[in-house]
């Protein structure tokens, strides 16, 4: 609270839960709230992270403002002894993307997973001190998320025991990588293995790029950024590179905006004004209730899924050093449905929130803008997200198709086993409280997302090329891929709640917004429900007069479920958002220190507006 | 064809229509066909307007940008004496926001619609002649879309015969008005109006706010730009301005996108490759499809309708002009009814095109980042989108009530006179194509709309006080209402078609998208279909299977019904949308004219980067 008034305080006194104890629930344990709260204050007090100015930089000024950033952080992280976790935490609060999120995030653990014992010796401890930067170089201008499809060659050369680095083609180019354009050293870089002309695959390749003297490109070497991209600032930040080898030789966030969109509509009101009185608050009106809240609990849903799929890659991790390889296609199948899923639904959901915000959500000052255009590009990279849904897709069909054989589905398709029972099940719901029992919801998923599955085999099984039909009922497949994600989120919220959750209010909170969630995909996907025969109409009309009952118990606590996020303003870096709520004077304010407004008369007024309002045109129009 | 080779030749090869005679029904008519043809190509051969420079100027050289090209475009409408409506569209194709839009678009059509004579024989002139530069004062603070919410007051003083206008508030300050800012000279202002004390609602006043001489504000107003706006160069052309009165006297496009993600699928291939073959082209895969397709049917579904709207809005304007006002509530409930769905459809569909050019989608040389946050607002400015669709709903609800009354609907819910036949409807479709006919689909529409609106009816009746009753249902009324705007698209498509049209294999392909829109919509809202009993399950999967037909039937034709919206390259500013399909080698170009490339190291790389790399640091970490 900057100026020391709360306009919230009304809104904060209606919870009806203990805002701390949710904190430490949405942080995942008390020692990661800790964490996070220390090293967030640590950078919110600090004036060398100041972003409020990024948006009216020019690109050069911006680009330099990252590197000193940047260079900043890594002394901080010296000075004050950070280990890795604090480190990483610390450049994640700086919260602008730079090449050192690649360094860190991308570099040192391609190092660390893939390289020999050799290169490892040889790279690593550089890298730990950044006396290298390195990126991570496998996206072509011609080829995304299909790595099987790149052209980089890397031949070995017998005589000099060398490989030999080339793009054959333009669309060769390496195209995308962070860090890449201007500033890293060195890089993983990933192509076809050419060895007595014979081609092994793609492998990565640890490659100099730069001179650690004069930071020129090596020879055989072209780079350079690939220019703007979305967003007044956002991932302009960063040093998105093109890169050409000419026969070159070698030896994670963004919960923000529900927290921004529930504070700001409860600060602006519109309409409903009687007798001159204050207009409604615009969190009042069931309209907003209806789109909001379901974002609000996807948030914590998404939360407690993300913290589940921390546990499910120590799992699988501990399995294969056991030489257990069991679970790992449901496990692979799972973590690609759930980053297509929640990446998907947070994009989208942004957007909504900068709707529901109103014109101002238009505004940079608002913070919305940035936000929508550094999240979007999740939904793309990593994978496309629909292209991994046919992964989630194709192992559903394997599942279904070995469900006689005595193979028993595991992991997140164990329900599957059910299928005989699923398949005549119909909802037994008769009054809208129904609808708030766990196992009544997870049920009529199971139901739902196992009829679909059903379905598509029985359609693919009609074609006599089984490729062909997969491309043909491609759509189909999505749909099911979805179904069973959307179930894997809804019972994984569901086991969150079966565990001891202490704190005044907390878990009735949190069982609130599980209903919600699982209520908001109900009525949103109500034509799945219905024409796999799950529920009936009727019980589809209930699902939503709970919903609205929902939206109202939830109300009094929409403030208090995001302070629960405990995020600062700056790492909000939102004015509709602030945490005091004081929104019209600071947009007010802000909007003076826009470089156009330097000066009263702006720059091409003498030359463009004021002939044209004196004109004596000699071929006047009318 | 800039560089004279058509790489998409092979794909407009395959048309099965003349994309000539596609443009003139695109167009309207022969007439406006030509007029935009010939003014766009004006533009694009002009090298005064280019555009593909705009994302990396900063704020004030975007400024100053925009300020040159107002002042050209003026020079040139003058030197070539165009009409008004070769102006309008000369303005439109430069595209560009400037205050020119505002100037032409709201502050003279305020005068002349809303200005007394002496007003308009005082003022039009002078704004013909630009030789005043006008603005349209509204929106303020702390409201939106409620203008009876407004809190400037313009007060009659009878002493001096005079209004003194004030803001007594800081939320009453104007903010938003485009062109305000830096540039406009006068507003059309709106102010509550008082009369000795007393209060008689929001009226319009033709403010001046700046010296015609050295362009400084007026005594008692303080004036300013708000402040950067979403996207890299978008509205950030526009001086948004925030103006407060101290007691101040006075006297008295958006379809580029579907053409971008079109052509750019079929140039772009992704996985699938055989045997060292070539990759498959994204549009080939039915996933791209069933996305991209009903986006493009849905351009000319909402072409049409905007056609349609015209011939409305003339009716209505003849009507009132014979004292005839029984359609008056009708056409404003559709109006509005329709610019909310428009509006959002086109903004998610921007977005969803956006994510269907993959990773490059996401640079700015694309264009779609920018016609993203070009579109978006249109969901907020001239009314909220969901306050709007209350609006019809209202409308609708009013319908209902009166039906047994013998108050005959009329215009577009003409149909509800039909209410008791189509609460008995169940549709009587067998096979897939049955969907085909016009009138199933009409009837199955008809049906779906008029349920939702009894249904809300009906609920509505249980409550005793009606307005808390909207306001607790207010979800499932604007649920009813998009089902009547759909059915008015949907319908006015269909008309459309039983018109004569020209051309070979013209009213095929616009056969093809009406199912394609039409179905898609039944395939996306089937909740909607089912729990209401217009269809079954059985015939939902009928529809889906005949949904996929149609992709293969629009399949070869995509390009050219793109082709047909004949815009220049200059118009479409999107390196992926080119015509010729030249794609990669002018991405590749174009990164290279970025500002970070001007050096090859970096500016900041000695203060940051270098220090880093070559560090003795005291507190090494490792």
């Amino acid at each position: 609270m900057e100026d020391g008034v709360d306009h919230l305080a009304f809104e904060r006194n209606k919870a009806q839960f203990d805002v701390e104890d949710m904190k430490i629930i949405w942080a995942g344990s008390r020692q990661d709230f800790e964490l996070s709260d220390r090293i967030s204050r640590l950078v919110a007090s600090d004036p060398a992270f100041r972003k409020d100015d990024r948006t009216t930089l020019d690109r050069k000024e911006l680009f330099k403002n990252t590197l000193r950033k940047a260079a900043y952080a890594w002394k901080r992280i010296n000075e004050l002894r950070l280990n890795e976790q604090e480190a990483y935490k610390l450049r994640s609060f700086v919260d602008q993307p730079a090449f050192t999120d690649l360094h860190w995030g991308m570099f040192v653990p391609a190092i660390q997973g893939q390289g020999t014992d050799e290169q490892q010796q040889k790279w690593l401890p550089l890298a730990y001190r950044m006396q290298i930067i390195g990126c991570y170089a496998q996206t072509e201008l011609g080829h995304g998320s299909n790595v099987q499809g790149l052209e980089t060659t890397a031949t070995f050369d017998p005589k000099t025991d060398e490989f030999v680095i080339h793009s054959p083609t333009l669309t060769s180019s390496k195209w995308w990588p962070g860090g890449l354009g201007k500033i890293s050293t060195h890089a993983v870089a990933y192509a076809r293995l050419i060895i007595g002309g014979e081609d092994h695959g793609v492998h990565g390749f640890i490659v100099q790029l730069r001179s650690l003297d004069d930071h020129l490109p090596l020879p055989g070497i072209t780079i350079g950024d690939i220019g703007m991209k979305f967003g007044n600032a956002a991932y302009n930040t960063m040093d998105n590179g093109v890169l050409r080898f000419d026969h070159g030789f070698t030896g994670y966030q963004r919960r923000k905006i529900f927290c921004i969109a529930t504070r700001y509509s409860a600060v602006r009101r519109q309409f409903g004004s009687h007798n001159g009185g204050l207009e409604t608050q615009v969190i009042d009106y069931k309209t907003q209730q209806a789109r909001l809240f379901p974002l609000l609990a996807s948030a914590y849903a998404f939360r407690f899924v993300g913290g589940w799929l921390k546990w499910l890659y120590m799992d699988v991790t501990e399995r294969l050093q056991a030489n257990d390889f069991s679970t790992l296609p449901e496990a692979h199948a799972c973590t690609a449905g759930l980053k297509s899923l929640t990446t998907t639904a947070t994009a989208d959901g942004i957007e909504e929130c900068r709707k529901l915000c109103g014109g101002h959500g238009y505004l940079c000052s608002s913070g919305l803008p940035e936000l929508f255009a550094v999240y979007v590009p999740a939904c793309t990279y990593e994978g496309d997200n629909v292209v991994l849904l046919l992964q989630v897709a194709r192992h559903l069909m394997k599942t279904v198709s070995q469900l006689g054989s005595g193979n028993k589905p595991v992991g997140t398709t164990a329900y599957m086993a059910r299928v005989e029972q699923l398949m005549q099940y119909h909802s037994d719901v008769e009054k809208a409280e129904d609808w708030l029992k766990p196992n009544v919801v997870l049920e009529a998923f199971e139901a739902r997302a196992s009829r679909m599955s059903v379905a598509c085999a029985q359609n693919l099984s009609k074609f006599a090329n089984p490729e062909e039909g997969f491309q043909e009922l491609a759509a189909d497949l999505v749909d099911a891929a979805v179904a069973h994600c959307q179930l894997i989120v809804v019972s994984k919220f569901i086991e969150k709640l079966q565990q001891d959750i202490p704190g005044k209010g907390v878990k009735k909170q949190l069982e609130v917004l599980c209903s919600i969630y699982a209520l908001f995909l109900l009525h949103k996907h109500l034509g799945d429900f219905l024409s796999t025969g799950c529920i009936n109409p009727k019980q589809g009309s209930l699902a939503s007069e709970q919903l609205r009952n929902l939206y109202s118990q939830v109300r009094p606590n929409a403030i208090a479920l995001v302070d629960a996020f405990n995020y600062t303003d700056h790492y909000l870096g939102s004015i509709l958002g602030r945490y005091d709520g004081n929104v019209y004077p600071k947009l007010y304010e802000e909007a003076w220190k826009d470089p156009l407004n330097d000066s009263v008369v702006p720059d091409g007024f003498k030359e463009y507006i004021q002939p044209m309002l004196k004109q004596q045109l000699r071929n006047a129009r009318l």
